[in-house]
């Protein structure tokens, strides 16, 4: 990496990854709009980038004359607020550094424009926490370019509230924080990701209708009218943080997995208490979660868990040894080929597997909790081109 | 009507009839699993018996060697301890009245044994709490035959819970009450039905799964592990209770109507949040739920309001200049025939329209609000035979 103050390179380019993270505490409402402060905290697990990934290339020149930003392909407008929020947190942080300690040396890197590229790996149509990973690797590649260090997932908070759990590889929890300024609204890495080897996530996309009601817009319905969800926030989920940490501590997956259940079905349940009321689920959702009981029940213990964010697409937990029989499993009972009808085709996916595997140019995935952010050092894999115009758009 | 006394008539005959109930605040969840106390009050409308209705036939005679139960044809084991419960008390209300009044008078009927005949006139797959009207009508018909008045709702609810306030017609209210012995857990008339004379019901039937779940499973695993349930129970009903009340009283129908949507909605909510999550709603139970919504936002007022029992089919509330137009519009969507696809065919039929009147031999419905249960006067009309079996069976 060359420093931005290095006037002898025209254009310097930085190009990092970041992780999507599945709630097993979900987030869902705002106490702060703005801020993005959430009215409970939340926990995740950080999913290997060999799976799914945001890149984000970030070019800073003298030469260019605004901010403008692509993503997958498109340019979208720069001054949308959420954007506006992280690019201005950022540039206060190096204000601050210059005005600490190296007075005068940012000053061309404060006063250049930066050009943004941003891609998922996956379908966005897939519903798997986007804006999460991007928002993530946004604020990450910016604090490389600018030498930045410090609370970087604050800033990440406000492009995407659970994208400050991406800031950080394996099991991350949100803390709610208590200040009207979200400073201590804050992620912190529980444990790293090499901590539970055995724990596996399979994501089975199952072919959705497009999400009816955005996050954004469903959480603050939510907030506005359902009694449960504030029950929710203030009488269950700080009980079930303190669960849930002791049992990734304890790597006691029986009690992981329940609480995970558990946290999923109550997080649709105030969805569905919310006026109008919001669904995510779908029947296909609903014969998986019914499938995983029974497959429980069958072994009398919880060795496969559900989990789904606002869209109906199961992200499953398990442990190493119970992956390939319950990959047969989903087969056998979401056939993705025996049945001719479309609606049978169409039912599930399994990414890791055939079905996802043929629509994505994976690696073989490594289904496990992953790392955060990091840099790309091969300086081919930039998302902008030389001229800082992105190498895929015309 | 003959008094059991008259024993120069071989078999003593009473037929009465009793309604459908369907609640606006809805029951789920009991404190005592025997005596069937809920958790919280409820409140129903009764439906108009034109529409939907159970039919008992109960004789009694000496000659009858123990008491012996059919339902819809067919026998069923009358030891089943919810029958016998009712039966025990209707019979010590008996004793009760012998020893206060008129000792000896009913040494006869307290002796003798009954034969019971039930029928719905609707079918049992539609879902629609035939276990509330039957337990009433069972209770209601027992206490016309022995001659007995006082408190019935509370022997009906020992036969099923929601069936005490099919004893009433109108607008019912369950109080929950509070003694440990259940004697203050009844059934009461809020309004009768001729109280609101523009309101209509309509019931569209879903083409159904199979039940998942029972009621009576169902709800005992809410008790035991949804904690939104118990939220719910103390701290959202007993205001809602209060406000609905208002409502029918002020026949504020966008009062009535919203409460009864939030209410069906938390309702499965708390389905949800039980562990294993229960789920009653179905992806086209979704879809009328979403068609409400829109057609309501249309008019910018609640002119129309889902409930949904514990099964996909939804039943309409609306006012009666509104129900020709809503139910083309339910048409339009859910075409019964114009699709040759079985599962557009089956997606929704509507009772009180050609589908589901083709179906049922009914008379043209009111589908109104209408009376308790009642005696039928028409000999034969009785669903038991001179000889006091069933006329239907072999």
């Amino acid at each position: 990496i060359r420093m931005p103050e290095d006037t002898t390179q025209d254009i310097i380019f930085v190009t990092c990854t970041a992780p999507v993270n599945i709630a097993v505490v979900k987030y869902w409402g705002k106490r702060d709009e703005d801020l993005i402060l959430p009215i409970n905290s939340s926990l995740s697990v950080t999913l290997h980038q060999d799976q799914l990934k945001s890149t984000t290339t970030v070019a800073c020149s003298a030469r260019f004359k605004e901010d403008r930003i692509w993503l997958n392909g498109k340019e979208e407008n720069i001054n949308q607020p959420r954007l506006q929020s992280c690019l201005r947190e950022i540039r206060r942080l190096v204000r601050k550094r210059r005005s600490n300690r190296d007075p005068g040396a940012d000053v061309l890197s404060l006063s250049h424009k930066v050009h943004i590229c941003s891609e998922n790996n996956f379908p966005t149509a897939a519903g798997l926490a986007s804006s999460a990973a991007g928002y993530a690797c946004l604020v990450y590649t910016l604090s490389r370019l600018l030498s930045v260090e410090g609370e970087l997932s604050t800033i990440a908070r406000q492009g995407s509230g659970s994208a400050c759990r991406s800031m950080y590889g394996g099991f991350v929890q949100w803390h709610m924080g208590m200040r009207a300024d979200g400073k201590d609204s804050v992620a912190e890495q529980v444990e790293p990701e090499s901590h539970w080897p055995e724990l596996r996530v399979l994501v089975l996309v199952v072919s959705a209708e497009r999400k009816p009601v955005g996050s954004t817009a469903g959480m603050q319905t939510s907030v506005d009218t359902s009694s449960l969800l504030k029950h929710r926030a203030e009488a269950v989920v700080p009980g079930r943080m303190d669960e849930m940490i002791q049992a990734i501590r304890k790597r006691d997956f029986s009690t992981f997995g329940e609480l995970t259940m558990k946290d999923s079905n109550q997080f649709h349940a105030t969805c569905l208490d919310t006026y109008p009321p919001i669904f995510y689920l779908n029947d296909v959702s609903r014969r998986v979660i019914g499938l995983v009981h029974r497959y429980n029940r069958h072994y009398r213990e919880t060795r496969v868990a559900y989990t789904f964010d606002a869209g109906p697409n199961a992200v499953i937990y398990t442990l190493q040894p119970y992956v390939s029989e319950f990959v047969q499993v989903v087969k056998h009972f979401f056939p993705p080929e025996t049945n001719g009808e479309e609606l049978f085709y169409q039912v599930i996916k399994l990414c890791c597997e055939r079905s996802l595997r043929e629509i994505l140019p994976l690696p073989p995935c490594r289904a496990q909790p992953g790392p955060g952010p990091r840099m790309v050092e091969d300086t081919s894999l930039h998302l902008l081109g030389p001229d800082g115009l992105p190498r895929t758009s015309a």
